[in-house]
């Protein structure tokens, strides 16, 4: 059987270089980043502009991710089984946390965000569907990494980003944190990511048994916490509930 | 200079087609769909495998789309400008209006929904962005159609979907429906996509003029339109508003 298909992969390389900048860049920023050359990156951008993967802005010339992106980046959403299963106890969990709720799976090395309900009051929040977090910094992403779904790649485990003071940058702070996901059976991440702000979940079991996803809360660490700074142990059997309600959802016949 | 890139286009093809289908799709199904010969067709889906644009089920074997295209989808609407001038112009139309606001690109022959701000009430309400809405039956579509903005493709043209007895099935009726749009600035549609429910929507113009988007109010016919069943002038004049204001951030000195 044939091997990967080299343009497939370089077209991939390109979609994924544009979605890392805040920026559009030009052909020989495209060609210089991915090593390729200027007539190589030319033809794979005009490929990718003919699908409406990529835009050209007509002033500029320079490079954009394109609509049909969206379209299937939604699509993605709905045929999802575990976001689809998870729906209505996402709502539940949050009408009874009074907190915002995110469900994460795997995506390369981070937390791909792919269900968001808001914390059920009336103040701006913005929607985090889409959004990557990190494994180390993230509830979400310890229990992904406490039961293996999910891993740092040699170069990120050797150099954990700091966010706030309270962030585990080392393999043995690590470690033992997700010794002790695995023994509790959730996670808390308390001012990691970002100082005031906490978060707590649990994971979710597929078909199998195998941890597929998690689920959890986020918010303003005084209501995640207790005022010793401990998690509240009432949001906790909360999420707990959701994930295994999910998990049996799924098909997981041990959780 | 080199053509599109054959493998890159198929690629995007395979995509469209697991967009498309509620189901997840066999090896077999997916080749015969496209054409391809199964080696051929499997290679591509490897790759794409590789780079997340696609799962594979562990149970079934079947293809669907991956978990990659949602955080791409997400990144390209952080950067499309249409989307981040309208944003603000859209929550202040929501709260002026009553009502929810919907902000359409064109994409491949219909119109692509970038922007959803729900309506300012506490009812239950799904998300519409990366959803695709018909040229011929949404007001947003009617603005693109009238402003030389997207064209429907020969076949569709052939053919008008008919969603409700209300649709304009002719393309005599569309053609007549579109220079109406021209004359007025703004379009209705009204129970045209779905019995008791109604639209308005306006231009959006670019830098140098040309309309790139348009933006419009969604919801029940009673509340759309007035007692004669007439587009309500209160809100078509904050609908002309937000779109001139919008017009206006990005460059466009006439409208």
């Amino acid at each position: 059987m044939a091997g990967p298909v080299q343009s497939i992969e370089r077209a991939a390389a390109i979609l994924r270089l544009l979605a890392a900048g805040p920026r559009r860049l030009g052909l020989g920023e495209v060609a210089a980043s991915l090593g390729l050359a200027k007539g190589t990156a030319h033809g794979i951008l005009r490929t990718l502009q003919h699908v409406d993967f990529v835009e050209q802005d007509a002033a500029t010339g320079k490079y954009q991710l394109g609509a049909a992106l969206l379209h299937l980046g939604t699509s993605y959403l709905d045929v999802n089984e575990l976001r689809s299963r998870s729906l209505n106890w996402a709502d539940a969990l949050a009408a009874r946390s009074g907190e915002a709720v995110r469900l994460g799976t795997p995506l390369e090395g981070m937390v791909l965000v792919v269900h968001h309900v808001f914390r059920p009051d009336d103040t701006f929040q913005t929607l985090d569907v889409g959004s990557l977090l990190p494994l180390h910094a993230s509830s979400l992403g310890k229990v992904l990494l406490a039961y293996g779904a999910a891993s740092l790649d040699p170069e990120q485990a050797a150099q954990l980003e700091a966010y706030t003071r309270h962030t585990l940058v080392t393999p043995e702070q690590l470690t033992r944190a997700l010794a002790e996901v695995r023994e509790l059976g959730w996670a808390a991440e308390i001012q990691e990511m970002s100082m005031g702000e906490a978060g707590l979940a649990a994971p979710i079991r597929g078909h199998g048994g195998l941890v597929v996803g998690a689920i959890g809360l986020s918010g303003h660490v005084e209501r995640i916490c207790d005022s010793q700074g401990r998690p509240r142990p009432s949001q906790i059997t909360l999420i707990r509930e959701a994930a295994r309600a999910i998990s049996r959802d799924l098909g997981a016949t041990r959780w």
